[in-house]
């Protein structure tokens, strides 16, 4: 893989991140003989080649540099967009509740612009397996094509399909739909899972998560949860700390739920209630003024 | 490693989740022969052993539990606390800003009761490694204890020390400090952290994130990040769908930070402004009344 | 009016407050002769008198009391509950957004446990006119008797009714409704309202909010405001200034609008949208993949 | 006052408010003969007079607009500014926490742009009284211009000043520090406020937040409260509804305090530390790791 860890000096082969002014960043593999042409100037690469990450670079008309393996969050940002991308904050969460490690199983849908992609494949690991569906076999080639870039593709099975017609695999770990209409496939995501493994989703708008919620409890997932995660920056100066001005408000909300067995006959219905495989009693509710439809 | 994820039915030798009323949960190794005895009855393993994960089952007396494999936030959460212990929203930030993940040299410290300790051991799988160290040696016992239950004990070297005597280690990829007075150490981090590699700890206080962000610049930190992350649950009724009455509202303040080399002739102050290395330039701020010290 | 601003000392009469131990506060009207019996002794009303506001004063067994003139957040809180009351952050956002000050005619419906009444009595002033509507004449007898109590029921109509039935009132300069099912009132609400007048209403889910947006356009409101407003205190120590631990996370979406005049045919439809009057043409939204209902 | 609530029509001498298109607006006063002149075309004030509020209008080129009052936070963020003014969000909770209304006499310091200014005045009424202090003549000319074109400068008496010398007034209700340096002054405005009144300031930083909290100690203020309001809007879409993309993330931290006189030798140290006037005895907090300074 490209992004070993373990060493200290950019070689070629590598791939590299340059940060200049402005924020501005570049991402490619390192190569003899080759230049990258920027805005503020050309970097050779083989200048580039033996020195320590960290260290500053300048261009052939002096404007500055730092050179560094490109960080996780970076190279999800980087990913040439063709659809929204998730954000960091949210694939972080995602990641963590789904358990998503080495040797995990995770299905996608859709690839999108292959940030998400980039992330699972990432985190899965050489022995993980990701396998990414999309309709549109246009984005999914860009896609593709960047996370080979990125030296990750061998982890995942990019399939060109429209779930509606159901996932190949039986068995897995995780299911993720980042979709519109994630609440249409609660079926084919449990017939894809393991039981007891887990389904993930992003929707951005509140009448989207009433329908995944009623579906989901439809199809007798336990252990719901739905959450926001917001990140607010702080300027990092140590006599003027406060807050950044502005901040990312709503990307999404994230719907997570487990797929569970439940014999009707003998189900406990307070155990349902509370993770959330069935509706919560009115009447035990503080406002029960609210409950017509 | 005991919480594989490849197969739907569990066995002996797992480590399984049962969930009861009241959100109780237990995590244990089932094995042929045992009991578990909770307030709601007992519950014989070898009634759980070979049925499928998502089962409802039920103890002597009729109390109802769902058998699952642990999910990571709960194997956090459920870690015997001897200290208070890092929260899954922030460790999904920071296993995704840090970049951790399978093959990954990580040092935290200190251990503290091994929750953090647990999530890097999961991330980084059996070709990284997390080095964990801490001055109280019952705390580690303890957290070393529990981690070796979960099954990640071989991914992780527990160490017994005083780190104002530095790390052992060099060129690791990242290092993490869980302590309060984490910004005395930024030269020990920056001597085992491998040029641009990651810098990360958590602190409550703004007043402990002022003296960081001055340490960390003193020993040439760069790409600082200071951020919160919040979570906000909503409860997952469709017809009533809305936020939960009452959310934590801190935990703690994330820094992030890379060390970089700075050619003191050469380097641009421009750059170093733009990540965080050295201060912004008073008049360039919108409020200037408000900074001299 | 009882918490007369412009004297430092307490007077018989003054309607007052004690703040003892455990943040246990009584609010009561200084009467010579008279005693407070607390949990933590007596306190005589004749000690009090004459003292400056913000003395430390002790009961008959030395428990400490600070003596104060009642804060309008704490006159709010203290309300007798027959119902869930609005909080300060939500009414302080309210009386800004619609211009709730001295001489303001204003309905509110239902007058619940009053805490909202107390706050527009408080601010319209002698000049102004609450006028609070609600259907279960035992509430309002409740909050009537706490309003007069603090001096402030002369400023104010309490009328047990269903609103079903529309208002008496008519070009009133604000309605709000503080209850469940606000929309199904938004047609009354305009014909007491005068044309331009401030719309505002409380409701704690999406679901009720989705209707109430729906109700509003269909009786040609625009200037359509929905926000919710979040507190978050920090723990007031110089040398460890952070933000407290848990903080209340969900109250209730305020919504704001305004009846205006819509002439059918030569109403500009760019203007409607971006006041809210109408919907956004789905293909100028980003997500255009959501907008099928 | 020229905003007067109760009538429904717009008349000469009525200071009113246009809304046109891109959320350009326009506040100013009605007189016969006279035109306003956009950028989307010229409106005459006589077409405008005898129309209800809430009527949409066309320029000569025929752009629409709506005809209103203007609202409370519109006519805070229309002042003209010379300085950063507070928002609205911030203006409410002051407002409500500190009770500002009909009759209040209260002390701002500086008077910056005058945004504050007009919602005090708006909320004092016409027997409440503003003073103003600013050592920036040319500053406040420009704030007490603006004030006098809505019609509230018989509420203010605006000086010029520098308040190190401290403030003419003795026995107010309120004092707001809107200054980069408030700490500096808890003294003075100690000296102006009636015992237990109400002592406000905004402080961007965490640092000046730290340095005020210590003034406010040495000078015997207790019921201390620091707190940020946050406003989240949503899309008022009733089939899409979610939250905005982008928020404001910080304007300051708002600080409260009340002065109380402290008898040495009979002082209750617990409830001193309950109120905040003094600090928590480091041992009872969670975290005692991080006391040391």
């Amino acid at each position: 893989m490209t992004i070993e860890r373990s060493k200290s000096n950019a070689e070629a082969g590598d791939l590299i991140q340059l940060v200049g002014l402005s924020y501005k960043s570049y991402i490619f593999v390192l190569e003899h003989g080759k230049e990258l042409h920027t805005h503020r100037g050309v970097v050779k690469h083989d200048e580039l080649i033996g020195l320590p990450w960290g260290s500053q670079i300048f261009s052939h008309i002096g404007s500055p540099f730092f050179l560094l393996q490109p960080s996780l969050p970076d190279l999800i940002k980087n990913t040439p967009r063709v659809t929204q991308i998730l954000y960091p904050k949210d694939i972080g969460q995602i990641l963590l509740t789904m358990g998503i490690g080495p040797g995990t199983v995770v299905i996608e849908a859709g690839t999108g612009s292959g940030g998400l992609t980039t992330a699972l494949a990432y985190a899965v690991g050489k022995t993980g397996r990701v396998i990414s569906y999309e309709n549109r076999s246009e984005h999914q080639a860009k896609a593709r094509k960047n996370i080979e870039r990125i030296g990750l593709a061998d982890r995942v099975d990019f399939k060109v399909r429209d779930i509606r017609e159901g996932f190949d695999e039986t068995n897995v770990d995780c299911v993720f739909l980042d979709i519109a209409n994630s609440y249409e496939f609660t079926g084919q995501a449990r017939a894809a899972l393991k039981p007891g493994g887990y389904f993930g989703s992003i929707l951005p708008t509140t009448n989207q998560v009433v329908k995944l919620l009623t579906e989901l409890r439809r199809n007798q997932y336990a252990f719901i949860d739905v959450c926001e995660v917001s990140l607010r920056y702080f300027k990092p100066e140590p006599l003027r700390f406060r807050p950044t001005d502005r901040m990312v408000a709503h990307t999404g909300f994230l719907i997570f739920g487990r797929p569970i067995i439940i014999d009707q006959e003998r189900a406990d219905k307070k155990l349902l209630m509370e993770t959330g495989a069935i509706s919560v009693v009115p009447d035990e509710e503080e406002n029960t003024e609210d409950i017509v439809e």
